[in-house]
């Protein structure tokens, strides 16, 4: 089988594989499905971000979804012929932190694609795939492209939750990529009332006003934008910080109203903030990081309609035309989310 | 003007009224539309409810709709044409309940057609209308009918803001009356992902379908009809409890998850509880009363079109009609919501 | 080794059992004091309570201390020697609520001494036990008597948790045996301000002085005792209910605050509330059911001097003298804790 | 009569004001006892602090107490002769934020001693003051020293509680000023377990420790002493930052556990912060700004003894020696609250 293998920056090779029988536990996802997310690019770019750095070729990926061809013994919550997403998420479920639930935090994480540890966690991109069943999450009556967005939705997700009830909120997103965009939706289906969506690119914000937000500012063209909303101490409730960029947070602090929360999706290393407002308002700033039974909530709500990723997939190119889709996903005045099919 | 007024059970009359200018601070409302409560209800049919008993004749009503016709001094957040939903709600906003922003708890609350206090509260079933500024939601684009529905739907937002973050979470609403299906319709804005009713009326049952219920159970014909939520120690997060009904709370109770939140709204006087439950698995009951905000936010949410509450009216009479209206508004059968025009 | 063997109301026996050595993970405690529980007290005067009856001998008791005399293979936590409070509950770590951290609603635990299952699960009162390494927190430092304390302290300090942030708080206790001056200790310890404290006994009411407790008040003596606390929709923002007795659940009701917690503490079948003032004061009753980590947490609150838990200990008799110990128990007007040593 | 008045850097001076009669709902106090706070100081040593300068002379000071020498109309609540703590606080009750009961967030606020509006508003470093009844707390039963530090002390309360519930939980305090030392003795109230503290200086070191640090560490003598706290990803559950210093804050996040919080309560400017760690571990940032009905509640727990602040007042000098006092409070090494007394 082909594997999508990133041995340097832009080198980015379809290698064979052998393929294996599902163990004890497991089943054979025959893949159908792979979204690029922003690691990915970071690994195709640069080799890896921050301090984690490639140190041996490793397989990409960890958005996916596909179809089960093979049950492992002991399998009988999943049947050959179901669509799946498939959680790239592996916890120990006997760690400290995984018997509080904190399952996202646990100290023996297994995550497809990642060069953290050595050997590399080897990553989802290939044709066959044996994963535990408890990563699996049924997808019927959804695509495999909707499928294979559960991953970036469950992020979202998460950090809705972990932002409070948003019933009647007024709601800030910095940065309009595809976690800007699901971050839209995810408010939208949890209540809020107003949403405003900042970016620096109009392709980005048109998708983010065909996403629920009721209004959107180019902070390119437009950088006194959010003034209107920072009267009387300031507006939002809740800001989804998706872009990890300095000048982005310390605007949206200062739109926010007092006993606001900040959720931190955006990754940019150190950041610098005005500490002074954050305490003065009583703002409070959360960190957010992947999730857990968010995965199935998201398949979930996605297949009852609640929330309709469609529009976020803007390109699906082949296997055999991968390089190509990692170069049009690195365009963010064209692409939102470049997928991948494997068969 | 005409009034609609109680003077005993079954004994509502058409009266005339004066009309007076309205004050500083206040706008009069020229009464398009006004829904016909559960309360509005009981004092028609029993001269009141548990202790509360009629002592002098009452205008009823509480949910209404109309335009603004005229200014009191110092108004300048309403112009006159604009419809605007009228909350019955007036806190004093200097008790210390209202200093705490429980402004629902306020020692000093006037709240449309109440024989709490005597004298009796006037109620809002009239053709003119003299309110404080603050009361009106302005409503523009919706129908003064769904801008009736203001205050019940504030009822429900209000609960659901309380029952903390509904995002996947698995909800039971035992009893589809117009508060059941409000809550239904909020549970679903609020990000719910299984929602289940319950009632003893196949007509209520179908409107639970259609307003987000994935799926209805006529306790009437399956009593046993919740028995497969209650293994491993039960399945819903949330139950919102609108019949007042021992039955009905108790069923919940056992197919309630661990940790679970039961937001009582029906209103049934002294319920006896199984509180071996309610302790082994932790479960959080909590009282719900009226609104504040919510009543802004829920005509938002309803002029955005992410509440539709349309399908909730099914009667339509005018004053002139108002008591056929009552007897229709008693019968489960047929009847949902029914509302009275003025002009 | 001597066990105490519970076969029918009032017939508690003395009998021998083997000793066993330590299994893996396992260590053998040499029993030095057990306190005597209301669960034990049913037992030992109707044979059960509720539907939970005896149906085959079991040994009772589950708030003990010892000292460690032989560990187990693989035990590196513990040494021989140490004073240890056994907590009498070994969740399985791998159920569904095990995985979300609530390993109190465990779905396989197994509990001392407790009649539920079948066969018995059989109680900690003996002389010799083996317990998971997990099950034990070193108490040095402390004395048996008190380290056998931390079981019910452990309880009153998880419903502690679940009553929220305390700090400046008023709160009421109706009941005050040895859970409701358990009560009391961890609400002073959590930060509340004003306590009082409700009973029916001078005895207990002068304890729950002791403890903490502002006021007291002999609701025998003094039925209308709480009315002070009423006015303007009452008084107390938590209160930690101890009887399972309706009319003291009802008096707190009325006593407390808008938007106030109550813990349910006590234990008394179904329950019939006054769920009017429940809805229109907003108040949430919390079940609190055992507990998980604040065993080890009371353990080193006692250790520390924060807690003290001695004055609680009224009576301390030897394991021959069991039967005279539990008639002791029985007396509220002179018991509060009355306590068995083994050796 | 005297009061205290900053004029420019290191020119503070004794003048003489008028004395005026309270107005209706006023009381007279004449001033026994007023703390130097850290704002006081940076007027003192800098006429300012960030963007905030002296443009006026103003009379320091907003940490006192004295006692009620005279009623204005209407009061009923304060009788003469009583010690009260002043709170420098005055909201206006009638903005939105009041209405939401955030005082502390009053788009009004008139707070004493504060150079942001101008005119500036005149501090209470001064023989005699006329302040609202309802900025009084009746200290009787405590020293007018203690009372003076009601106002730090309901900084630290107000962090604690939006800290939540604290019972056996783990607590970082980074800097051991009297921010710092108030914050240990709130943490130890509130129920934690684990408290550990640390700073640069081990005079101050020594008073975390005698207000009940179970362990200190001096950061400049052992940089390395929180690292036996970041194995497994971290240690404690809350730290209050009461530095604004970047490394301490730095350190602090590198020995937090997952789902943490961090009460920000140095002030510091901008600060730069490890993002990715705080993201990663799902730390929360919060901010905590003054206080509202904590400023009773500290009253009432010193009164009963529940916390005890009279280890932190090092130095007394009086009003004419003020300049001294200002000087010693400048030193680390041997001052930790100077507080000046009028009469």
């Amino acid at each position: 089988m082909k594997a999508l293998v990133i041995h340097a920056p832009k080198d980015l090779r379809i290698e064979d594989r052998d393929v294996t029988p599902p163990q004890a536990g497991e089943v054979q996802i025959t893949m159908a499905t792979g979204g690029i997310c922003g690691t990915d690019l970071h690994y195709y770019n640069h080799g890896g971000f921050g301090a984690i750095k490639l140190r041996e070729p490793m397989i990409l990926g960890h958005e996916v979804a596909g179809h089960v061809t093979a049950l492992g013994d002991g399998v009988d919550s999943l049947t050959v012929g179901q669509l799946v997403a498939v959680s790239p998420s592996r916890p120990c479920n006997s760690c400290k932190f995984c018997l509080e639930g904190k399952q996202n935090q646990c100290l023996n994480m297994r995550f497809y694609g990642s060069a953290m540890p050595m050997p590399h966690i080897q990553g989802a991109f290939r044709q066959m795939l044996n994963v535990n069943a408890s990563q699996c999450a049924v997808a019927d009556g959804i695509t495999s492209g909707e499928a294979a967005i559960a991953e970036p939705l469950a992020v979202t997700l998460h950090a809705t939750r972990r932002a409070g009830n948003l019933v009647g909120r007024s709601v800030l997103v910095t940065g309009c990529g595809p976690i800007g965009i699901l971050s839209i939706m995810c408010a939208r289906r949890a209540g809020a009332d107003l949403i405003v969506a900042t970016d620096l690119s109009d392709f980005t914000l048109e998708m983010a006003r065909n996403a629920g937000a009721d209004e959107v500012i180019n902070m390119a063209t437009t950088p006194d934008g959010l003034d209107k909303f920072t009267p009387d101490k300031g507006t939002f409730d809740v800001l989804y910080e998706c872009t990890g960029a300095v000048p982005a947070l310390t605007a949206g602090i200062h739109a926010m109203r007092p006993g606001g929360t900040i959720m931190q999706l955006g990754l940019g290393g150190d950041m610098s903030l005005p500490m002074m407002a954050i305490t003065a308002k009583e703002l409070s700033l959360k960190g957010s990081f992947r999730f857990h039974d968010e995965f199935h909530t998201g398949v979930s709500l996605m297949q009852k309609g609640l929330i309709d990723v469609k529009p976020l997939i803007t390109h699906t190119v082949s296997i055999d035309d991968a390089v190509s889709g990692f170069e049009l996903a690195l365009d963010r005045t064209k692409a939102m989310k470049a997928q991948i099919t494997f068969s």
